[in-house]
This record gives structure tokens, C-alpha cells and sequence, in this order.
């Protein structure tokens, strides 16, 4: 039984529903930010993180700031880019415009490689642009939350290797860390960025990041120093380093209350295999993708191998509007999201299905949310053609 | 009767001891950031900030983003000096070089004004500094936490607003928002930046501040963008009034219950009138310096007039030493803080009190906290001269 208040499910692609026990953290009796049992629980945190990106290279760095999602963008701009450095930001979807613009403020300059809306670039003109022209770092949103397009990184990471040996690989992993499968060591990955409100489950306010060595020591031979105050490595590399050796260190007051939630929902995590984890979040996504295809609809995503795990952005009908879909789906105890891809937005929702929606078998969240969706679309007048 | 566990009480000088109900909106149930409830709280939320403030000004403009008080110096920084401008910082502890450090970061030139350990600046000084260059912007760090070394604002105003009517007046307000008195429209101040875990008292994540009309004239006026991706109000200015006017917006997501505890705490304190809150700190603040005195202590700030209400830095006796006090405070259920200014880290200890300690009356956690100091003083074999 749960100890939350009766409340609308939240089914968009985060923030998440969170376990009750992890609500509970975040009223933590407040404590010393430099204080032992605090330091502890937060170089626990950071060394909890190391086995959910599966790294075990020492070189490895975890960062955990307070902020947003968005905050990592800049972390990786600020630090791993110098002013006038060349970067190609794979582009899926909203986020990598986005990611592109925070380059561009740090001097970077930012080459979209695109796709059309629910597709993803392809590896062979990944190849012909990382052959052009000398990149520093390229950057790939995992999945891209405006558009549910996975992207695919053990080939891309395997390519970049091949081609363009110096390029930083580095993932936009917001919508994907916890519930995609990620190997930070056995890719080679050099950067993964992420938050906590998604399938991670702790509430969103932190900003979640693991870096290789490699991207450390790309970091230390900087010419000019970092871009972003808040956002240095030079001001965190040794907070984060003490606070995993369990000594206290000060650059600015982590939250507590947020890092106790984060630790409990690592527990969790870390509690049970990541392969089952990831397992169950597939199993859950295949048999959303087929009651949507049941009813008739498309996914933004049309190729499966392009499909999320963690979240499916489905076309509405033509005659069903979102914003008289969406109310009535709350009315039925489910919250969807709406659109967010901008030359698309009002064409399509999006349907979130990350953490103990799908991993805590006493919820029945999303059995709810599918009948729903199909009770709202009949109400709506639709009816499969 | 408090539902929080037994713990031992935080007294130093952030973050402080929570109210329960703040503690138990932590653990709100997940919300949509974008969804109807939310946005009204958020906008709640932005709006009592104003009353918080003292400012009636339609054109002031508050801004609540995840992050760390830190936060403040880079959106102060990065969106109001540009490349090349001169900083006057008024330097009264550890946080005025940092704040500078953030203006070099983004290209300004931070001219620090210091005064010796325990004191500040004084007016005849500032007046000549601000004569004899035009500075863009002049700092003043109203509290430092590092010192408990007051700045007195409302005659430094006057001054800067006298003799260099241009220059815009920034406060770095992280430990006295909430527990000192400030008069935004009054003072003709530019920018507070704050957060939330000292005087305000909500749990830390929050970067809180309030900034002028002139202020975000100054920054439209720019003629280079601003310096900072995450901290930027070009992202987060149409934000911010967007969801004061209670409609959903995204630029990165806000941490609902960050939010939900920052709204709970605000109504607290809106309940009674700010003057009360104000006078309230000082009473019990001189109690604790009187204290300090009688015990034939000193503090850092030697001066009356410039002691903090919410922080009293003492000088430890020669013969007692921190790392064995401190452990023995903490024994007797009294956390302090170290020393922070690095000249004299080891020589002196801090003792924060703000917040419901200081407000709720069925707190006894002052009286608490001086019995634990003359009991540890004299366990350490210290008599009063």
C-alpha cells in the first residue's frame, strides 16, 4: 500500500512516479552538509553510480550537482569544448537544437547532423562528417524525450573510435539512464549526462553525470580556462572526489534531502540485476507499442530498432485534439504529456513508462494508463479504421 | 512535538533545522511540472517572494532555478557584466573572493575593495573607489558566512545611487534573505541572490533572487550574449513570468517538491509580519552574543554595528582547539560549524541561528545550544579570564 495521497498517476515521460520510500528521504532531518553521516551517504551516492553506468575504471568520474537535466549540457561545454572547437550533435529531436545552443554560448561551434522527426542519422553519414572535418566531441541524445527516438551507442561509439579516434564520445542520457541499457566502460563512452526525476526515480533537482578519464584529462589540458562557474569541473572534480573518499569539501551546499532520495533510489536499483531492470522496461515498452498499434496508431519512431523504452510518442487520430484528450485522461486518473517537438507539438502525445510504473509489480499503472488511452480515444469518436 | 526523528540540532550557519510541514512537502507526490496544479503552486510561489522582498515594483523579478546559492554569483555574472566591465566587490569574508572568482569567469574585471578580518569596507573608502572608475556593477555580500560580518545596505545605496547613479547594486543576500532586514524597492537595490536553505528555511537545491526592472533592462541591453547557458535569463526570464502568470513553460524542469517545501515556508513566514521575524533574530541573536561576551569570548566582527542576526563567528579561547569542541558539542546534541575564512580557519567556530530555531517558541534549541558551549568550554579546561 502506498503512503502517498491518491493522486493522478504521472505517466509522461518525467518526472516519474516515485517509491514511497524514496519520498520519505526527501523529509530527511536536515544534517551538515560537511557533517559524517552526510558525507558518507552522499560518497556512497556517487560510488552507486559508478555500478549503474557499469564502470569500474578508476579514472571514471561521477558528478552529482544540484540542478536540472539541462545543467550537464552545460558541464560538457563549459569543460570539455573550448572556444572555437568543432562539435557534432547528432540531432533526434528538441534536445539536441538545445544542446547545440549551450555549445554555441561557450564559443563551441555546434554541426547538426539531422533526421527527419522520428528517425536518427545514420552511421554511414556519421562517418562522411566525422571524415570532413576534425571533431572534438560528438554528442547523441540517447532518447530524445520530444520524440521517444532511441539512439543506438555500441556501434556509434565503435565507429567513432574507428574513424575519429580523439573525439569525445559523449550521451545525452536524461530520458535514458536507468531504464536503457548503458555499458559506460564496454562502449567507451567518455560522457553521460543525466537527471534524477526520470528513470532513475528520485525527484528532479539534481544533476546527474559520469565522465571517463579520458574526458578528465581533456578537461585538465584546456588552453583557456572553463566557461560556466557553477557548472566547472575545476570547482567540483575535488568536491566530488573527497566526498567519495568520505572527506568533507565545500565548493557549494549539495541538498541533503535530495541525495538521500537519490541514494535510496539507487538501493533499489542496485538491488537487482540491471539486465532484469532493463529486461522489464522492454517488455513493458513492446506491449505499450502494440496496444498503441492495436488501436491504430503511429509512433513517431516508425522503425522499431529506433523505438524508447522508456517512453512512446504516439500520432493522434486526425480527428481526436490533444487538449481535449489530455483532461480527459486525467479525469481517468492518468497524466500523459503533450507534444513538445515544436513543427509537430499539437500532432502528438507522449507516454511515459519509466521506474516503479513498471518495475513494482503491486502497480497497476500501465494497465490503467493503456485502457484509459483507449477509453479516451473512443470517447473522442475515434474508432480504428 | 516534532515528527522528526531524534536528531542532533543543526545550529550552524546553513543549512538550519526545518519545520515539519516544510519537511513533509519534500516528500509531495510526483506532479507534471507543466501541469495545473504545479504551475499555480510555482506561481504561488514567485509571487510571496515579492512580499519577501519588500518590492511592490511590477518590473522586479524573481527567479527560483534548481541549483545552490552559488548559482546566484554565475546568473548575476553572466547575464548583468559583460566581457571587459568593472566589478567593484566589496570584499567581508571568503565569499567575496569566490563571487569574484564567478566575474573573472565570465570576462569582468572584479576590483576587490577588502577590509581586515571582522570588518568592512567603509562608506569614505567606496565613495573613493566608485570616483575614481565607473564600474557596471558594484557586490556587497549583505551577510558573510564565512565572517557573520554584517554589511549595512540601505547607506551604501544611498551612496552608490549619490555618486555613481549607474552602477547597478547586487547583494549577495545568501545567509541574511529571511532573518535580516531588506527593503528591495525601498533600498533601490538591483539584485538579491539567495537560497533556500538558511533564513528562508527550506531544504538546499534552490537558487532564489530578486532582480530590478533596471536590472533586466540592463541585461536586454546587452550587447553580447549572455555568458552562461543554465544561467541565463534569456532562457529563464519568459520562464519565471510565465508561470507567475500561472502558465506552463519549459526551459529545464523544476524540482516540484523543492518547490512545494519553498511555498510551505514562505507561508510561514508571510503569516507574520516581516518586522517581527526581523526583530525576532535580533533579539535572540544579541541573547546569544551577550552569551559570548560572558563567557569573555570574541567574535570576528568586533564591531556592534556590523554583527550578523543570524550567525555569531566566535574566536576559540587559545587553549581550545575545534577538531575536539566541536566532537563535544555534537556529543551534548549541538552541531557548529567550523571556521571558513582561511586565514584563521583553525582559530574560530561558528553558530548559526535562524530560522524555526529562533521563531518557534517551542524550540528550546538556543538555550540548548549556549548551555552546550559554556559546558564544552569548560570541559575543555577553559575559565573566563
Amino acid at each position: 500500500m502506498s503512503s502517498q495521497p491518491n493522486h493522478p498517476t504521472l505517466l509522461i515521460p518525467g518526472p516519474i512516479e516515485f517509491d514511497d520510500a524514496v519520498l520519505h528521504s526527501m523529509s530527511h532531518y536536515s544534517e551538515s552538509h560537511v557533517g559524517a553521516p552526510f558525507v558518507a551517504t552522499f560518497g556512497e551516492t556517487l560510488s552507486m553510480l559508478r555500478k549503474l553506468f557499469q564502470t569500474t575504471d578508476p579514472s571514471s568520474q561521477p558528478f552529482v550537482i544540484s540542478g536540472s537535466g539541462t545543467l550537464g549540457w552545460d558541464l560538457v561545454a563549459a569543460n570539455l569544448a573550448e572556444p572555437g572547437d568543432d562539435v557534432l550533435v547528432l540531432h533526434t529531436g528538441y534536445f539536441a537544437d538545445s544542446f547545440a545552443d549551450c555549445f554555441e554560448t561557450y564559443g563551441a561551434k555546434a554541426t547538426q547532423l539531422k533526421a527527419p522527426i522520428g528517425s536518427r542519422p545514420q552511421l554511414p553519414e556519421i562517418e562522411k562528417a566525422l571524415k570532413e572535418k576534425k571533431y572534438k566531441l560528438l554528442t547523441v541524445t540517447h532518447v530524445d524525450t520530444s520524440t521517444g527516438v532511441l539512439s543506438e551507442l555500441k556501434a556509434l561509439s565503435e565507429l567513432v573510435h574507428r574513424v575519429s579516434p580523439e573525439t569525445l564520445v559523449i550521451v545525452d542520457g536524461v530520458c535514458s539512464v536507468g531504464c536503457e541499457e548503458i555499458e559506460f566502460d564496454k562502449w567507451q563512452l567518455d560522457g553521460v549526462i543525466t537527471a534524477s526525476q526520470k528513470a532513475i526515480g528520485c525527484p528532479a533537482g539534481l544533476s546527474i553525470s559520469m565522465f571517463s578519464g579520458r574526458a578528465v584529462k581533456t578537461f585538465q589540458a584546456r588552453k583557456t580556462p572553463p566557461g560556466s562557474y557553477f557548472a566547472s569541473f575545476k570547482n567540483w572534480l575535488p568536491i566530488m572526489q573527497n566526498y567519495e573518499a568520505k572527506k568533507a569539501s565545500y565548493f557549494a551546499t549539495p541538498s541533503p534531502q535530495l541525495i538521500h532520495a537519490l541514494h535510496t533510489s539507487l538501493t533499489q536499483i542496485l538491488s537487482k540485476p540491471l539486465a532484469e531492470r532493463f529486461a522489464t522496461h522492454k517488455a513493458t515498452s513492446q506491449k505499450i507499442k502494440k496496444a498503441v498499434t492495436d488501436l491504430g496508431l503511429k509512433q513517431l519512431a516508425s522503425d522499431p530498432a529506433d523505438q524508447a523504452n522508456g517512453m512512446t510518442a504516439i500520432y493522434l487520430p486526425e480527428t481526436v485534439k490533444a487538449p481535449e484528450l489530455l483532461p480527459n485522461l486525467l479525469k481517468k486518473g492518468v497524466i500523459f504529456a503533450g507534444g513538445l517537438h515544436k513543427e509537430i507539438a499539437a500532432k502528438y502525445i507522449r507516454f511515459g513508462h519509466m521506474g516503479v510504473s513498471v518495475t513494482d509489480s503491486k502497480r497497476d499503472d500501465i494497465d490503467r494508463a493503456i485502457q484509459a488511452l483507449q477509453n479516451g480515444l473512443s470517447e473522442a469518436g475515434y474508432q480504428k479504421a
